[in-house]
């Protein structure tokens, strides 16, 4: 056995150039913290009638316009708030005041219909704000290719804006509301300061199948207090989002739905960040933070997951290759499956590798599988079975592969693939 | 509901230029037909004791050196035996006189006593032979990494040589020598005539995970009495692979023992087959039909598998556009779930397409579902649930994908994915 070099299991690989102030959910407190919530912000969740009886419907609003920032699926089908999304978000100038999100329906391959309820949605909860359509913002999560029955979300959406509040109980609910085969609310929250004062970044995600990075994947949303220009923000947000929700995995599948948005607002009263600054850097930092924790907590929570894999490779001939490397170990069945046995089958994890269209030397490589040395030159290392085994029941599960053979690395997330994946995904509709 | 255009589920898409005598494993008769048995073959298992109890050791032994063609796996990392067999049908010219198999280990990721293990085996064959070693193939399946033990296979070699026979029955051991996770022997012959001769084709495989087209699928061999030359031979199996071994999907995730092997004795006493003859288009129909055949009883019997899924998708930019939109439906775990299910979600297919890389216009997007039309200019149609999810129920379910952007096409057969595939997988090694 040999210790292996601490791939610790963080959600965020880079270090932070601020020590934030991090919480998130599965962690104590239980909570969101009331000064977690940025200033000018108000939430509100109900239930529409999507679902049978469980929150299906959030809105998050900005008392003044936010700028905004969002990525998107790269799925050639995409569904109409998507669609919509972009539009707005060119019209308005990345200047956002709510977005709305119902769960239960993907509103995807839907047609003129589809996009006509987008649209309505927009619209109403516009009328209800007194601004524009174009600055609300509309998401959608559920079954592909059912019809919407936006009707149910028009007449919730006057007592949902009136019922808004900046409690944490509100964003709590929120949180909940978005969900659909998840088994818990995911949110995290990050705060630095910026010219002596104090910022704030919350957000919430959905998972928990249909999860494989590119772009954004799930709906996830980041609403913090920070002024910031929106174009400014795009870019951090393009920084943030490659080493957390673009290094996750569940199952290979991209959503027609991904969305990731950010509003900031700039209520927090701190000076206006602009870029090159180190003001931009600590932003930058903690926005990966919230998003790094968020993209962790979809992979606990993936379907039917008992455990987190991270896959690290090194010694690849350059980023990129370690990073196909790791995608193609993350998303093999075959790997997912072992894990969850905890069975030590380290030879399905070279053959992963061997797939993914990465030239290099099988006989240069080191494995180690939670800490253990398994591998040496590409031949099993005598272990005891048992030991490794018995780590392998842990909830964070490192493996480090070591091509010898460059100095590209690269990081992944992933879960046990369980017959409660399949048992989920084999009747979702029925 | 809309007919479907007969997508039906046949091992082989192209038509037969000949009326082929054609049995498979599967069918009734439930034996090989004496008949079947290709002259001047021989074939022998044993238990050498890489397993438990069961068979584990197999050899096919041709009278005279026979014309052998091989394709093997594409990953970069090749079992011990793979790299024996490039090495041999080089040396030898393409002339082989055995074959030897054996399951329990794969001898992969074995360094440099696994090819020597592979040395070995090649040279005891030879030598109960009284042939060169270079005229032996070797082949190993079973568990990645593990040091084989050979030793055990070595000591076997003269009593199974010995006990070598061209009864049925001794064919139909060596299908299930062969065997891993398999629940069956899987094997097909097809009697063509040549020139007024008749010629016999017999094929067995083993599968069933770790299975992915991309050159050679898992472990099959095909034995003819056929006269041709080993250049031709090649050409011949090249042609045979692409739409029967190289179009079946289990788990997408490519094994690094995958081989390929026909052996070609001439004993039938039919002319030699020349190229571009008459005779050579139907020998690769019959190869076609055995590899069709067989490739098609891997997906069958896919670890955990209920059902057999035949993708096939229209009106692609190119063929190889509607081949990668097929693979990337095939090895989606979502679709493959719901295929566990019967459950008609029709999203996920599309979705599925969406992400496969290749450009179309989703709105334009024509699904039918076991022949029921689901999902029209890529929405829903109107259709009855508990119909199309009794239809799925059955052993071989249709897909059809229509992009209707262009003329390629593609078909590809994958199987559900099941609890029972996780559990076998879950625990291989332990």
């Amino acid at each position: 056995m040999t210790a292996m070099p601490a791939p610790a299991l963080t959600p965020v690989p880079a270090p932070s150039s601020t020590t934030p102030d991090f919480t998130r959910s599965g962690e104590s407190p239980v909570h969101v913290s009331k000064h977690a919530i940025p200033r000018g912000f108000a939430f509100g969740a109900t239930h529409c009638g999507l679902k049978k009886s469980k929150l299906d419907l959030a809105v998050f609003i900005s008392e003044a316009p936010a700028s905004a920032a969002a990525v998107f699926t790269t799925n050639r089908v995409q569904a109409a708030p998507v669609v919509l999304c972009r539009e707005h978000l060119k019209k308005s100038g990345g200047k956002i005041r709510a977005i709305i999100v119902n769960s239960g329906n993907a509103n995807c391959c839907t047609g003129p219909q589809g996009m006509a309820a987008s649209r309505a949605t927009a619209a109403h909860v516009a009328r209800t704000l007194g601004c524009r359509a174009e600055e609300i913002l509309v998401s959608s999560t559920g079954v592909i290719g059912a019809p919407l029955r936006v009707e149910k979300i028009l007449a919730a959406i006057p007592a949902l804006t009136l019922a808004c509040g900046a409690e944490p109980s509100a964003f709590e609910d929120v949180a909940r509301a978005i969900m659909t085969t998840d088994t818990r609310p995911k949110w995290a929250s990050v705060t630095c300061r910026i010219g002596g004062k104090q910022v704030r970044l919350l957000g919430c995600a959905k998972g928990s199948g249909m999860i494989h990075p590119n772009m954004a994947t799930t709906l996830s949303y980041v609403v913090t207090d920070a002024a910031i220009a929106p174009a400014l923000l795009s870019r951090a947000l393009q920084q943030a989002v490659g080493p957390t929700f673009n290094s996750i995995t569940v199952d290979g599948d991209t959503s027609t739905n991904d969305t990731l948005a950010v509003l900031a607002n700039g209520q927090s009263g701190a000076r206006r960040i602009a870029a090159q600054t180190s003001d931009y850097k600590k932003f930058v930092s903690s926005l990966r933070d919230v998003c790094g924790s968020l993209a962790l907590a979809i992979v606990e929570d993936g379907e039917g997951a008992q455990r987190v894999i991270e896959i690290e490779v090194r010694g690849a001939s350059s980023d990129r290759a370690a990073d196909q490397v790791a995608r193609t170990i993350a998303n093999s069945s075959l790997v997912k499956t072992a894990f969850a046995g905890a069975d030590p089958n380290w030879g399905r994890i070279l053959a992963a590798a061997g797939r993914s269209g990465v030239n290099f030397d099988p006989e240069r490589v080191d494995i180690w599988l939670a800490g253990i040395s398994v591998c040496r030159r590409g031949r099993e290392r005598a272990f005891d079975e048992g030991v490794v085994h018995e780590r392998m029941l842990a909830k964070h599960v490192p493996v480090l592969v070591d091509l010898r053979s460059g100095k590209g690395r690269a990081r992944m997330w992933t879960c046990d693939f369980t017959q409660e994946y399949v048992h989920i995904n084999a009747s979702y509709r029925t």
